[in-house]
């Protein structure tokens, strides 16, 4: 099921910004056990973006009820995509003050991932592709993306279960899908998200579980070097959780005590 | 007129590449004196960025009866938009390989600009919004246009007719929906585009016509200040021709002999 502005629809206008220019942001929330898992985190992520991108975005009530109908009408658990766009119209890129953003609401099965990938870990691989650098357009989740596209479609083998997107630095950012997190010398370290990257819900969640259990943390760089000395490393999106990384390419890793803490306290964490 | 995949439609499928993630290209084309201008070389940039982005297009010979039927449903000069995706659908980021593009032909007004635009020359705005460093994304005319979007709503004022944008290290790269030239030193000059930017046709016309007149050319990075100490400024596209700049905020440039050969030389051309 699809609402567009409320409406069943699955088509757009091919005015629309979001289809001309990518002039717009999404969201991809986890529905399980009749809960659409970190609603309200998903919803200020998404203001913050329309903020950043100076979309007129004040329907949140009637996005919020959309949602709940979307929900209402799932039979199973699934997965519900929001997409919010600056509107149709303007004058090429100029857009109309008064254009009123559109809302699309839809929902999807949740992928078939195997639940071995939190348990014993996914093997995953370095992109060639390399991640634009934007500071003004990183950190949200906004719908231009192609890097992530180009990225993801580098390696076809379903054994692999995600790929690890670097900077032009040579820094590891991100994963196509997912953020990353790394043990080093006892220390939980994710990257800095300053110039590119999304940063994710779960991402965020899991910054906080680790402060409040005394977690030593840092946001900083990470080179490939540390990913080759980590001790630990997963990744983790707002419908997988996290998976434990066992394998990058030629070199393995174990499955480790910090990350199954953490996925232990993400699952005690209210959604 | 709008033409999907040879219907005629105004909406497209919520599942499309295009809306979830940018994922396609497009074209603008001017359609003046019952000419589709340098349709040839339109083409050819659409199927230079399919090869770079790897969007299975094969359909150019459906693609041109269609840009033929909506050019001959059309009464008056206007603009043509073309818009190729990679397709409907896909699990997540990654494409099926065998997806079919989705191709839109639309037909639109050309904008009303004054005429003496390109005789008295207009007033331009240095844009604050930095673009996007992207080698593999560079020079092609995808749909992530967020950085044009942002930087072209910095301004409502209508005397303002382009604003220029910077890269990360302060280099001018580009207009918002315009190739620059410059004349210094009695040599024509564009930025290089390897990292930012969009390969504009009228550009590449331009080097063409510049290089057989026997003009001295480079292509290379351009500062602030070789924007301050130049003697002539341009910008180009498809639509407007050429325009001379006559002013960027406080600094006044005059009509130049350079930009007017070259307007010129362009009318001349074939289209």
């Amino acid at each position: 099921m699809i609402l567009v502005n409320g409406k069943a629809e699955d088509r757009i206008a091919i005015a629309d910004r979001g289809l001309q220019y990518g002039d717009g942001l999404f969201e991809t929330i986890a529905y399980r056990n009749g809960i659409a898992e970190f609603l309200q985190q998903h919803i200020e992520r998404l203001l913050l973006g329309c903020k950043r991108l100076r979309i007129n975005f004040n329907q949140v009530d009637l996005l919020k009820d959309e949602i709940t109908q979307i929900c209402d009408d799932l039979a199973d658990d699934g997965v519900i995509k929001i997409i919010i766009t600056r509107g149709s119209g303007g004058r090429g890129y100029l857009a109309n003050p008064d254009m009123v953003a559109t809302r699309i609401v839809s929902s999807h099965p949740l992928p078939s991932y195997s639940d071995d990938n939190a348990v014993k870990g996914v093997a995953v691989r370095f992109c060639q592709h390399i991640l634009s650098d934007n500071l003004q357009l990183a950190g949200i989740k906004h719908l231009n993306r192609l890097d992530q596209v180009l990225a993801r479609n580098e390696w076809t083998d379903s054994a692999i279960s995600e790929g690890l997107m670097s900077n032009a630095h040579g820094n590891i950012v991100e994963g196509t899908m997912s953020n990353l997190f790394m043990v080093l010398d006892n220390k939980l370290i994710t990257p800095l998200l300053t110039h590119a990257g999304i940063a994710g819900i779960v991402r965020a969640r899991l910054i906080t579980i680790a402060q409040d259990y005394g977690l030593e943390f840092e946001e900083r760089d990470i080179s490939r070097l540390d990913i080759n000395n980590a001790q630990e490393l997963f990744v983790c999106n707002s419908v997988i959780g996290i998976w434990p990384i066992r394998s990058i390419e030629t070199i393995s890793y174990p499955v480790g005590p910090i990350t199954q803490l953490l996925q232990m306290l993400l699952a005690k964490s209210p959604k």
